[in-house]
């Protein structure tokens, strides 16, 4: 029953994202309209829009933002930037995936330069979405964008996605581990939790509270990540099975094995519930979403 | 006389923007220093600055910002991009150099990962310091930022590096070319001419003149960087000379010949001039600049 209501809101969320992401990747014409379709085929590929459907959801709950057209051009933008990431991850010289949400991925469709460049104007195109959005002060959208770019960068995402490429450069111990995935998938997480605060100015320690949320939320779900890649066959993942262990990448599951894996998860979700509870939310779909999480490895 | 002036007033430029760059860039430790040493790497290795050099030649001269530690910091923005924007177009799957101002390009130093998430850090660190530079009003920095990204995006750069590396689909007529160079190249040096205007919140008029400028000093850029391409060896140019007739791309001497390309460059000059004495510059820098930009192809 609970977990009903939120697939159903989640479900809501989903279709009025693909609405808005579909909106701002359409173009009819001009020498650059190839362009957008590739950005609109990963984009397009499936994803539940997990990352925006948070920002909406924190958002709607904490600062009555429920019908706030800014709030969804910004949510475009973390998806934008999220299916940027995914598609320079894929590239042969990165993870070389040929299958992402169980279709070819861009470089197999099309080309790598198209891949490469389709990554490049989704990450821009994301900026200028937030730079843009409206109904916020310029204050707190500077705030905000300053505040997701942390999390993005040299000193988030893609210092995750250097180390994690990198590995054999690094000490196979929990500290490279916990950086990887706090960067590469906890940091984007913790932005969604984090920037309805940001943006609707609210207080710091709200935000705080948020951004800490998000963080374990997102461990949750990379620990899960882990785990399901060993635990569950390619069909159900939508890409290659096995696929960490095969590229020796270093995961929850590699360093500590599949039951302590287990057991990190749990405590990272009682640390989340946590949070969550201090938070006080509304409406259940936050505490919800974080079983949700847990329940992936179950 | 008059072009060593110049020739002082740029090394004098150059200097400060390195040092900034340098002080941007350097990280003594963490997991990602090999990620900044990329970075800084590929920036580090020459270049003229010309893009921030104009951001500050035009800022100093005509919003009284010689001293503004802002301007700096969205000028090394510019040059971070520019530079992200090489890094990609070099790999492989692009324009597959080898060579980059006479240094090895960064995937031949490094490798192909290296270089696509150095340029996707360069990019995210751009605007991470551009959104966070010091003493703008938010309002005038955020016009900035969208108007910087409208350049370097789906709509810009970014469009203009897409429809280059396709050249093969489309018809090899003055159109595309135009398309192409406006984009490519044109559209960064634009926003170095024009963003000092939005920076300091001037009249539209006087952003609108700068832009026209900029684009006109652009596509003049373009025009003498396609002969030089012909005419001078791999040792001046510091690259792979004679390489856009090898990768059959479309440009103003492959499309109208060596000559009429030429008798171009002088037609954008003369543009680029009755702009500049529209401005009213009160220091002879910009307009010596854009001789400068002529003055390479003779």
């Amino acid at each position: 029953m609970i977990q009903k209501n939120l697939d159903f809101v989640l479900s809501e969320k989903k279709k009025k994202i693909d609405k808005a992401l579909t909106r701002v990747l359409t173009k009819k014409k001009g020498f650059n309209k190839p362009l957008y379709d590739a950005m609109l085929y990963s984009v397009s590929a499936g994803g539940k829009r997990l990352r925006p459907a948070i920002m909406l959801l924190v958002g709607g709950d904490l600062f009555n933002m429920d019908k706030h057209e800014g709030l969804m051009q910004t949510a475009c933008s973390i998806e934008m930037i999220h299916t940027y990431s995914l598609i320079h991850d894929d590239l042969p010289s990165m993870d070389d995936d040929d299958f992402r949400r169980g279709l070819p991925t861009l470089h197999k469709k099309y080309d790598e330069s198209v891949a490469i460049l389709a990554g490049d104007a989704l990450f821009s195109l994301a900026i200028e979405t937030f730079a843009k959005a409206e109904g916020f002060k310029d204050k707190d959208k500077l705030k905000g964008l300053s505040f997701l770019l942390e999390n993005v960068g040299t000193e988030g995402m893609v210092a995750g996605q250097y180390v994690d490429t990198k590995i054999d450069n690094y000490k196979r111990n929990s500290l490279v581990l916990k950086y990887i995935h706090l960067k590469k998938t906890a940091a984007m997480i913790s932005a969604s939790f984090a920037l309805p605060a940001l943006l609707s100015g609210a207080k710091n320690a709200c935000f705080e509270r948020l951004a800490k949320l998000g963080t374990s939320a997102g461990l949750l779900f990379q620990i899960a990540d882990d785990i399901i890649d060993v635990t569950q066959s390619s069909e159900v993942l939508g890409k290659t099975a096995g696929k960490d262990l095969k590229q020796n990448k270093l995961t929850f599951v590699s360093l500590y094995g599949l039951e302590k894996a287990k057991r990190m998860a749990v405590k990272e979700a009682q640390t989340a519930r946590r949070l969550s509870d201090e938070i006080n939310f509304n409406t259940p779909y936050i505490p919800e979403l974080i079983e949700y999480f847990h329940k992936r490895i179950k």
